[in-house]
């Protein structure tokens, strides 16, 4: 079957004309949602599903809704056609995008004094910068535009020569092609339908809850579930209807493998742990101190992290370098053989042709692609230090250097395996930039701006290269998502820390363990940074040796998986899922499992209706309570607080809470 | 179309073979079932939706359950006719309706200390009588078999010669005829799968509720759902899945009525009221005395449900007289005109032909029914004062002399229009009973015990006539449900006064204003003895001119009703339905208007599935829940408190308690 047989009669538009306005603006709007939905998942949890089907069906929605009504009033002059969509796309993506790779709830938070009194070590100012919008907004525009650069050259390699698939890349433009058939659209607007009545239902069910959190530990996100003695070691069922939304989009195996790990960590080994108190470490070390039980629940989750990012950082590198020394043996007519479904090179069928075309229309000018990467790196070189004191010019010229080869690997990777590692490079840079830097010259400040430098590029190039795909299969101007890129990196810029901003001031105890915006990778990165730059001399007893056997167990369990064939890999489960909740505790990961648990019924059920419909609920669900998200920052803002504070008290206390009531009326 | 023309090919059993074991044992455990979830009912608002569709569903399901598993092992002998489910419904029934006109939520109840401590009047040890589970078994032996006799003359003037609609006796049979034929049964088991589904989360719920309710004021039955405020004028949904589940059963103008009964009472005139503390009544009034608020609550209500039934009352009466002297005036063979769509009488169908020719096959003799009659009733006039001292036997025989007659007026009146007034009836014995037997003499408890003597024989009249409809329609024998009526009344006389006895032991604060099971008719029965007995004398300022007021805006009403064009007459309130919400408060009114809300928002979006399915959803959330009440009864006896309170407190009384928890630890 042809995809663009279907599409034969419609007349692709030119370049220029699939930058509308009305895209433009639909684009705004929509990057300001998802950067507020990106920003709170960020500060909760870092864990991030993807939300390119919300945007595809939303883009897709607004735009039609805008067209219909101007077909109405007679006013329509241009159609809305797919190029458009996947423009709109291309703009979200790219501006959201941003909201992650800033590392607002990683390494730029980690830099605040907030983060830095709870790690205790290396809080000394010239290890500190505080969050302000005007650096922050500066440091964007600096560091996100030269992934775009360092993109452009390579897209033909890789979508013409290489026909990487780029999994979610693909999949959007299938979102695509398919709403703009006369089917898909129905089916489309049925999906909006069902999107919106669970975003509203989660809207309201967001703006139900806050009238019970009249102060901390009330509410239904401190609701026993599961009761007291389950609540303490933080395993409830919290009633977040993102969670339950994240955990219907993520793979099964993802979501086991969390609860696995919370199980692992806040069910047995901090149990057993903390019955060493006095032995292993001082009894009378504060419970936020890194130094006592936060200890081995931070450094055990890096161990991991590090141990599963390493793991398959070499696993794709080895990969791609196998790839080209294979392809350079057999001489240059043999493209890489991905394990894709793709038709065989051999033979161009009419879909590749058609598209090979318009993809090679409108090129973008190598020029353009290297005097904006040099220059933008020039500015950086020059601006960065002055932002970052103990970030010399000579790290950044560095990063800079090697920044296109790695961003090269992680597209490239990406495409194989749809898995960007780009916080994995970051990681490696702060390591290696902090050492460098050494302690003595402010080496854990410089080691997380370096970490934003690299993970901007890395992350950038491999999103971005996705897009061109998705523009790729839907016949999209190259040019014309080149400057919706721009477009929408520069709106990025301004919307990614204008939100964290708004969440920063609007909530207080945001970062603090235990509050509603934990931010656990800000303590992890700057931990991090920490260990990069002192050793290991900070942790607690026998802490290294735990570290280590995680770190080994983590590569060991990958190795494992990609030794046993498929059928049992994907019931073992994934280390760095794992690694998350042993920070944060299981209670996000019961309500991923609690996603998980419907979308299985529902597929047992009915298994075509959960297809087409489960990822538009979930993204419902994430969408309205992360939309709530903005009033409440708002409300907070405005200093008007919730009325009530819904409680849990144990029968016990409760007793001696009513006679003191009592007492007092 | 004929409906036993499909049937033809079905043998009819004899009347032996109709009442089979397995259908007694059936019926005993839903029985239980069924009167567990009525005395919740009655304990919490008094409200009793038609549980005839449950019946009828799980006595299908159970039975079909049973001949399954029997044909699979070879042991079936007889298959399941459509009579043996009308023998279980018969005997669930009869058994079920004790539970109600048992009295255990009015008068019964209202005999009692607790009650009688509340209502301060006439507590004297005289018009006390403490539930024992030994007189109430005795009390319901003695005055519920009466009216089984009473109704066996009137049967075949009734359903053959008046050919009396009876809807709810012809609803159930409809069910239970469709239930018998093949698509029919399909329909019936995917209802079954429905209710079973609803009956499950509703009873998980009810139990997930159970853990956060440690005291009172603790879990999800007080949850200020629309604020503290409204909270305190007893506003806000609690939850409970049954009086959803009654609420998507009621029809909606009385879902309606209700709500606009709290509005106008809590929301309205308490409030009012409450203002002229220190004016209408002493400032220094407890809560609960009904020379304060309490007085305007209780007795206003009772005028509307006076006036009510007092226009009901003569308008049945009126139209059974019209009936009778029209046939008188124009020979006997002219049948009274009932405003049904049964064909005419003559022309007679061939179902009709054959229901007759079975109906009257299986005669019950009538020396059976005279003789049971005078025999039971020698044996109650003897009995009764010994139990009750001050209901002296010449009352008992001069109520045995009028009931009859009022029996036959309530199964004529309930025929035509589905309307029982057996609590009018029965209040009808409490002041001529009362006031005869005068305050000296312990006319209170006199008039009360009168109103059980009354009102049981007048309610099993109807319910029995109902029941012979629904065994004309189905070709059950009347044989065969007179002896089913007889096992059923049989096991209601034992099993409700246990039951109640269940509720009474194990929950404490039963009859306590504000508790769960508040029994708020217990209170205003009494109330109603106590007002025949002393006369005004008690009511604070104004009460008894609000009283009158309400009285005759409760006729107006009504007579508006009829004589407005039915089109207008659905749009205004049902007087009775508004005055449950007076005494007690508005919260179940808003559970029953979530339930209305839900079931119209179904049948806008799909209305032949919300026809089909509506009716079983709302009796397994109502059934799940009622039996929930029986493990919660079973833990309370054993004394196993729920572990957690969840405590509403305003934001203000939260910090307070926050720094008292805190200085504790």
């Amino acid at each position: 079957m042809s995809v663009e047989r279907a599409f034969e009669g419609q007349r692709v538009p030119p370049w220029r004309e699939q930058l509308t306005a009305r895209a433009l603006v639909v684009s705004f709007f929509l990057s300001v949602m998802f950067s507020v939905i990106v920003m709170k998942l960020n500060l909760t949890t870092g864990i991030i599903p993807s939300l390119n089907v919300a945007a595809g069906l939303l883009g897709f929605f607004f735009v039609k809704l805008w067209t219909k009504a101007l077909e109405q009033t007679g006013l329509l002059r241009t159609p809305f056609t797919r190029q458009e969509n996947t423009v709109i796309q291309t703009c979200v993506v790219a501006a959201y995008g941003l909201a992650f790779s800033g590392g607002f709830g990683s390494y730029l938070f980690g830099m605040s004094s907030k983060i830095a009194a709870k790690t205790t070590e290396e809080d000394t100012s010239q290890n500190i910068k505080e969050p302000s919008l005007g650096w922050m907004i500066a440091f964007m525009f600096v560091v996100s535009f030269i992934g775009l650069f360092s993109v452009v050259p390579l897209r033909k390699i890789m979508i013409i020569d290489y026909k990487l698939i780029y999994p979610s890349g693909t999949a959007t433009a299938y979102l695509i092609n398919g709403f703009h058939t006369l089917n898909g659209e129905k089916l489309a607007k049925k999906q909006v339908w069902m999107l919106g009545k669970c975003f509203i239902g989660s809207f309201f069910w967001g703006f139900f809850q806050w009238f019970y959190t009249a102060a901390d530990g009330c509410g239904f996100a401190s609701f026993p579930t599961l009761g007291l003695k389950a609540y303490e070691n933080r395993f409830y069922f919290d009633f977040s209807a993102t969670y339950v939304g994240v955990g219907m989009i993520c793979p099964y195996l993802v979501n086991i493998s969390v609860l696995l790990g919370g199980i692992l960590s806040w069910g047995i080994m901090w149990p057993l742990i903390n019955n060493q108190k006095g032995h292993w470490y001082p009894a009378d070390t504060p419970q936020s101190s890194l130094h006592g039980l936060n200890g081995y629940r931070v450094f055990i989750g890096i161990a991991i992290i590090l141990g599963d990012g390493l793991y398959n950082f070499v696993k794709v590198l080895h990969r791609t370098i196998a790839t080209f020394v294979a392809a350079a043996r057999q001489g240059p007519s043999t493209l890489p053989v991905t394990d894709d479904d793709s038709p065989s090179p051999a033979i161009v069928s009419y879909d590749d042709e058609k598209r090979t075309q318009v993809f090679l229309k409108d090129q973008i000018p190598q020029w353009v692609a290297y005097g904006g990467y040099v220059s933008v790196a020039i500015i950086s070189i020059i601006t960065l230090p002055h932002i970052f004191p103990p970030l010399k010019w000579y790290f950044i010229l560095v990063a800079y250097i090697f920044a296109p080869v790695l961003a090269f690997c992680n597209a490239y990777g990406c495409g194989l395996t749809d898995w960007s590692l780009a916080s994995t490079y970051g990681k490696l840079a702060i390591f290696v930039i902090g050492a460098w830097a050494g302690a003595a010259h402010g080496g854990v400040l410089a080691g997380l701006a370096a970490c934003g430098v690299m993970m901007n590029i890395v992350s950038t190039a491999s999103d971005l290269m996705q897009d061109f795909k998705t523009g790729y299969l839907t016949l999209a101007s190259p040019r014309s998502m080149f400057v919706s890129q721009i477009i929408g990196t520069a709106m990025g810029c301004v919307i990614a820390p204008s939100v964290f901003w708004l969440f920063f001031k609007a909530f207080k105890d945001i970062g603090e363990e235990g509050s509603q915006y934990p931010a656990p990778y800000a303590t992890i990165y700057r931990n991090m940074a920490i260990l990069g730059v002192d050793g290991f001399g900070s942790l607690p007893k026998h802490c290294l040796t735990l570290c280590f056997i995680f770190f080994a167990v983590a590569i060991m369990i990958n190795l494992i998986k990609d030794l046993v064939s498929p059928k049992i890999a994907r019931f073992i489960p994934i280390p760095m899922a794992m690694a998350i909740p042993f920070y944060i505790g299981s209670y996000f990961a019961i309500d991923m499992f609690v996603g998980s648990v419907i979308l299985f019924i529902w597929e047992k059920i009915n298994k075509p209706k959960a297809d087409s419909f489960g990822p538009a609920v979930a993204s419902g669900l994430i969408c309205g309570d992360g939309i709530w998200t903005l009033p409440q920052a708002v409300l907070a803002l405005a200093q008007v607080k919730p009325p009530i504070c819904m409680k849990f008290l144990s029968r016990k206390m409760n007793d001696q809470v009513d006679t003191f009531i009592s007492s007092l009326s």
